[in-house]
């Protein structure tokens, strides 16, 4: 398996009353998606509220994706999100996303006890890709996690046959540009935020999974292709209202964000688990009025066809 | 219930061939602690790998504490680290913690997430102690979680009749002094580090719940005494012995140290939980010359009795 | 020259209109401080505007200081604040100050070349050790730095003849057990900051350079009393009040906060040198609130006397 | 004046018995950088040991470069360094450096007070704009302040007529994306460091002050060239090679690295003013090593030229 092109890191549809997983609203959600130029689905990422979903919600949702991808008949990925604090629950996660269906899962570093540092995180995703049947994408995400897994690191984990690719959010350029060029022709880096999206295939990134793909699959994928033809001007013009948009729903709203946008673009978003809020009237505003502000809908005609 | 005195934050005992809970083992060092001053246990905090142990697992553990409490005839409190990420699970690890027969759970605030911020926290703990049938005290850790829990979000929350106290592992003697200044009387300051008791309590701290309180508890007890009967000079000269045996416990060797030292003790420690590794002999060299450096065993004579 | 006792690190006076130094007002100012319990002053602290004073300045208001303490006939410790970013700078500084009349010297570690770290600290305060007239209190700001100066450093310069003590504004408790424990007998621990003078004293300070002494230097006095007394509740009592001061003072408004609350009490305080900006009135209403409600007043008669 | 293409921020060069600066040594090495493609020099940034050179000093080294320049017969821009921490002596350094033939300054936003905030900088960017006679490049170097310029204050601060365009040093490529298209066509981003040069160009930077471009001014306007010429491949693969350069000498050698290469290369290096210190050997041979990997002599002819 090879990571390129543009992923979805899809939200966790929950029911309004029970809080429970609304199969059929991810089924509807999914179907939507099937018909955009998106190349692959990461469930339970950290827009899948991650860290809320159990192990048996993980395949679940990982087996209701896989079953809607089928019968809509298209060739998409599916990457399953499946860290656990321990090993043993992230190694179990792992074999249960792959019985469910998922191509390649995403695994964040361990980040609880900080001083277990980057031998840890080594020990952690070695152990894991020994035991996992499908591929491992590494996920750096120190924003949440406080830790930053680094180049050194990403590069001697790149040579174990199972782990595939990082997705990288740590916006680090230099980090980025040394893991692109010193991993071999079998890994792969992936972006991790529309924010930054040029600038990381500047570098030698090969695509990315980015929470504005969600509403902006087209957009994301135009600028993609910008990047493959060389057309700078056209590339640099798409990323600024790229970055608007990735940088309204992810920095400043959030998952709730997110959510909110998927509602008022005819997906199922629906409420987040608690501890997170949905927004309130005011800050739904704030946020569409910025996404309406980038012009970006124009290229989103998908989003018509139900 | 009011928090007083020392309680030591025990590890989690894990049987060395199968990694699963060895519950003989957590039996039999709380028949070993049962003849110390400690006024408590905690189960599933930092130092019990609560990351690593399932909902299941830490009410089992809970429940084989109290019975072994029972058994050695002695009146100490349990307290059970309930915190999972989503409210829904830490509600339900509440639930089946008191079942369990704990006497109050401890509570990390929801930290994947940065953005939540203190009205996440807040959010968080009102609907857990709305439904905890037990006491909650909340768990500042900024060091694992990057989250400050800070004073001012603190103190609201002290007003709720179901939140008690506050385990503070932040260090810093600001926030701390406002706390136990500006929160009711029934509200109480625990110190989180042996590093740290004395500064702790001369600002209002009523105890501490302390690493180095599982092999050093009478010299923690000691240092409380000193300290109330306002015996300065001894209890200066008690906390940096006392520092010096949590430091490289804690922030030198981590968990592993912890579980090292009591293998050493004549406790069961055990292996830790993957990702975490065990010390390696060097290491474990430098921690004992470390602990016997501070002269604390003398006070220790509990360690003798089998 | 031992280091011990309450001591102000007092602002640096200018004029309303051109902005110099006001020697008549710093004298004035003195005068006034002479009838206090004060041990010391620390011209050209943080407080004193250190980065916006020049190399003569600096020197003529030692000169000044000095004048007027011997007008007042009282015996107080002169330390002036003689960091430059270049060595030679410094020392330069530290020669030109000690001409002028001061008893020691305090001086911050390289901060601007991150990388220098605690090798390039060691470098530049041997070197400036080797060549000042006058003793060096080192002065560890990690929150105005972005450098802390560990506790191994710190014990490692306290070896150096010329080098008598540290001013700690960390708030980091282990590591001023450590010091204060590891350095020999010739070398004191200051506290920095009354936020946390009491937590400092139980771990071993002498006393402190505080903010707050500028206008509550009775109320820091009884404290340190009632702690060299033993007097554990009538200590945790006066820290409650002093950090309420304390904070209002230097965390939530700064020098211009210290320099209207001086204005107020009938010294000299006046404007800051921009970038700084002085306190609006909105801001000077909750700082005189914030320390009207300590109650503190009522130690300081000395206040009275003009 | 528009800011564009490659500038190199010169090393200052003291005499190795005096540590006083050469004149003669600076002059040397400005002819030799006469005959590149740089468009221009920075005097006194943070290679220049901007914290370490006094207000005199910076002044003539202003005068030295602008006199070499002319004698050279290219036309070159040269900006100076003029931060000080107060307002008045960087209004007093600008205006000195104007007098002395810099085209512009180059200008730190404030940071001991971190509370000064925004607020601060705000303030003093624009007093120091309202009087200096030469326009103002604000300079963002987070690593080494403490203190990031967030985008909202530059794009206020663009509006100034006497505020050109920011040194960006932050990596931070939201950042740099919302600075480039949200500032008029009459302010320009430059970029701060070779490691991200092209991921600055491709969210609209117009070039760069890199430290590497001291040694490698061919490579960074090879790359630059590229990208103009939309040749994504080539503008990647020199990417990757001028990071391995720029991170070396910046990121782990520092300016004693940039200065060592400078001696070795036939330019004058030399000493650091204490408290940096000079490389040992074994560094030496590390970053040579680490330089010459990377394969970008053979653009450097102009070395040869004496």
């Amino acid at each position: 398996m090879i990571l390129e092109g543009i992923y979805a890191p899809v939200p966790t549809p929950f029911d309004l009353k029970s809080g429970d997983i609304s199969h059929s609203a991810m089924e509807d959600n999914i179907r939507r998606w099937a018909v955009t130029s998106l190349n692959g689905l990461v469930i339970c990422g950290s827009n899948g509220e991650l860290p809320f979903i159990s192990v048996s919600e993980r395949a679940e949702l990982t087996r209701t994706a896989k079953l809607a991808l089928e019968k809509s008949g298209v060739d998409k990925k599916i990457i399953t999100g499946t860290f656990m604090h321990s090993t043993r629950e992230t190694i179990d996660c792992s074999v249960r996303a792959a019985d469910a269906g998922a191509d390649a899962v995403l695994i964040l570093p361990p980040h609880y006890f900080k001083a277990a540092g980057m031998s840890g995180a080594k020990k952690f995703f070695e152990e894991t890709a020994n035991s996992s049947p499908i591929p491992i994408v590494l996920y750096n995400m120190p924003g949440n996690t406080g830790v930053n897994l680094d180049a050194e690191t990403v590069i001697e984990l790149s040579r174990h046959p199972n782990i595939i690719g990082v997705k990288d959010t740590s916006g680090d350029m230099t980090q980025m540009c040394r893991i692109a060029n010193e991993c071999g022709e079998n890994f792969s880096v992936f972006c991790g935020s529309g924010n930054y999206l040029l600038p990381s295939l500047a570098v030698g990134a090969s695509g990315g999974t980015l929470a504005v793909a969600n509403l902006y699959p087209e957009s994301a994928a135009r600028l993609l292709k910008a990047c493959m033809e060389s057309d700078m001007p056209r590339a640099r013009a798409l990323q600024y209202r790229l970055m608007l948009a990735s940088d309204a729903l992810t920095r400043k709203f959030g998952v709730p964000g997110l959510k909110a946008s998927m509602d008022r673009a005819g997906l199922y978003g629906g409420p987040c688990r608690s501890p997170l809020s949905d927004l309130g009237d005011d800050e739904k505003h704030r946020l569409f009025d910025a996404l309406d502000s980038t012009g970006l809908d124009e290229y989103e005609s998908w989003r018509h066809i139900c």
